[in-house]
């Protein structure tokens, strides 16, 4: 395909001449959902220092920093790395790091304006702060706290949290930029008032133990909390510095069931073609299966039977509730219509849009987004892959 | 890293200095996998046309085939092309062809000593027959027969069948080289019993209506069934001409809980970084996250506690039992221990495999295999990706 030639601008193609499955970018949405949430940083007063880790590209990390900033979040180093190289100076590598990941981690020490690492463990702060010696170099560190998701972080009311601070503030080669929590759990709540609560505990949490530490004499630089549905939810963040959302630029299926937006909003789908049509069953199967969709189960807790995405027209992306998506095997997409005339609408070669349930995990399966602003083409972005 | 330039022959390297998580194919394993399975066809006297999808490589395919033929299976049209390129000349694509896909489905019947698609619907066989009038040449068809999954495929017991069956062999455009099915619904049995029925079914099904329509004159060519679970556990194959396995190369913790394999067969793992070790909440962290195994949530219906892999040591590649993997987001693998003391042996940095609930899933999230015997690497396999 010559608009899959990374060397060419796109031609303004029509949704209808492009190969399925494919990953589209609706502009309009993702415009809109960088400006809310910008605007919603500001209101709550916090630095937004985005996760890129849901698009991986240097295109919509823009549009979140709309040119205030390049403060980012990434999740791999991988990240890291292709971010620096598209001119974001300050990156804040946000999973535990590894005592393998060092020597990488002090190379882009050295080549970034600002590279922060995350660690939780005693062991390798120790490791850290040789590695950096032995380099001549000062690493920044934030410090993870487990705020109830119980993933990653120190349990912040241990004496091993306030030890662990005490250990990297003294360290002259490491300097505790701060506390770093994420309220993973808010995706299992039932109810937008239980997600408010988490991200309350979000922020409690992690500003009761930097308060703590500075009255003990640890100067523990900023808190950062945030996930999206928390920073959606939440009412205020006294006490905290930045924020770390990341799926908002997208949103999904899970993120409306959930109530951090509207289906309206999702800015991320997959558009696939039908290649089987069984009126008799009230069937179809479609292209996008789970090598396109990931095989994200989606907010079972709120609905067993949400299936595996919604489906949507593929002009206007306006949900069809006549047709779920009830399963997923590698590169098919099973449909069930709610009566035979409705899949007998949509014969092999018709096409569908889905909003995917976890747009982290579907984007992740493209090695490029094609950018659309109704059914015209814009622009082909290409994401990091890899780590 | 040295070792992923493409242009390089690998060097002997072990396992401890790969960058994690990476996607191990384990050669003895996947060799012993491949042999098994020819034999097994010979045995049930049926030619083997393995499906490639599960690895999308030239070189596990040279496996499979035993330099004895050049005929597989793809999923996509891209795989046609990725092997049509490597010296593969007779290539079934098993999904039911859209109308949008004839132009590159005459493309590769021009390219190819034998190409076949599939079809189940009398609008598509009808453009099809027109593509192919046009551009001059004739196509292969396998008409899908659906067994049991309702998936794709026709009622074999419906007049539709015989019909488009009718319809096809009528064609001079076309040429109808066969019925093709596939029991993908073997993976819900409960038991290799039930396994083995529903094989038993998936030949019966297909053979009957072979029969049907050649006594109603229609020459159907052959006879094309097969899945890995099927095929393991299916006693005679009376009738079928050929079967068309995919997963058996690698096996998975999915086909081992089914019965179909053991653990110790399994030849695709993922190497993984302890990240973060609690004993106190008995967790640990590992850098093998959703992006790395895939959110398959495995074989449920045998085990809803099955977890989303099997902890593996990573020299040995041998069971951790007192290791579940709990839950996969991102990039994060939330491992629980049966002991705090069992956690505490893992601190950051240390090393484990994981056997996937689902191979084909789990291998497609790599660009590239590492392939290694023990702690040995062999040998980098890059797999085609995308459509």
């Amino acid at each position: 395909m010559a608009l899959t030639d990374p060397g060419m601008a796109a031609p303004p193609l029509s949704l209808e001449h492009l190969p399925t499955p494919t990953g589209l970018v609706d502009l309009p949405r993702l415009q809109a959902n960088c400006l809310r949430m910008a605007e919603r940083a500001d209101r709550l007063g916090v630095r937004l220092r985005p996760h890129v880790k849901t698009h991986k590209t240097a295109e919509v990390a823009r549009l979140q920093l709309a040119g205030r900033a390049t403060s980012i979040t990434v999740s791999t180093l991988a990240e890291a790395r292709f971010f620096a190289e598209r001119g974001f100076a300050d990156v804040l590598y946000a999973v535990p790091i590894t005592p393998q990941r060092l020597p990488a981690a002090l190379e882009l020490a050295r080549r970034l304006e600002r590279f922060t690492l995350t660690l939780d463990h005693p062991r390798v702060a120790a490791a850290a702060a040789e590695a950096a010696a032995s380099a001549d170099l000062r690493l920044g560190v934030m410090l993870e706290v487990d705020c109830g998701a119980h993933r990653c972080g120190v349990d912040p009311a241990s004496p091993e949290a306030v030890a662990l601070a005490a250990q990297v503030a003294a360290s002259p080669r490491l300097e505790l930029r701060g506390l770093l929590t994420h309220a993973g759990h808010a995706y299992a709540c039932p109810s937008l008032a239980e997600v408010a609560a988490v991200a309350g505990q979000e922020r409690e949490v992690t500003v009761t133990l930097a308060r703590a530490l500075r009255q003990a004499g640890v100067g523990v630089g900023e808190v950062s909390v945030g996930s999206t549905p928390t920073i959606c939810a939440v009412d205020h963040l006294t006490g905290v510095d930045e924020v770390r959302p990341g799926n908002y630029v997208f949103f999904d299926a899970f993120q409306a069931a959930m109530g951090s937006c509207g289906l309206e909003e999702c800015a991320f789908t997959v558009l696939t073609t039908v290649v089987g049509c069984y009126p008799e069953r009230r069937t179809l199967v479609v292209d996008a299966g789970a090598l396109a969709l990931s095989k994200d189960a989606g907010p079972t807790h709120l609905d067993p039977h949400c299936g595996f995405g919604v489906v949507c027209g593929a002009a206007d992306c306006s949900p069809l509730p006549g047709l779920h998506l009830a399963s997923l095997t590698q590169e098919h997409g099973t449909v069930r219509a709610r009566t035979p005339q409705v899949a007998a609408a949509f014969p092999p070669g018709a096409r569908l849009r889905i909003i995917p349930n976890h747009s982290c995990l579907a984007a992740a399966c493209f090695d490029v987004y094609h950018v659309v602003d109704g059914d015209r083409v814009l622009d082909l972005w290409r994401p990091c892959r890899g780590w």
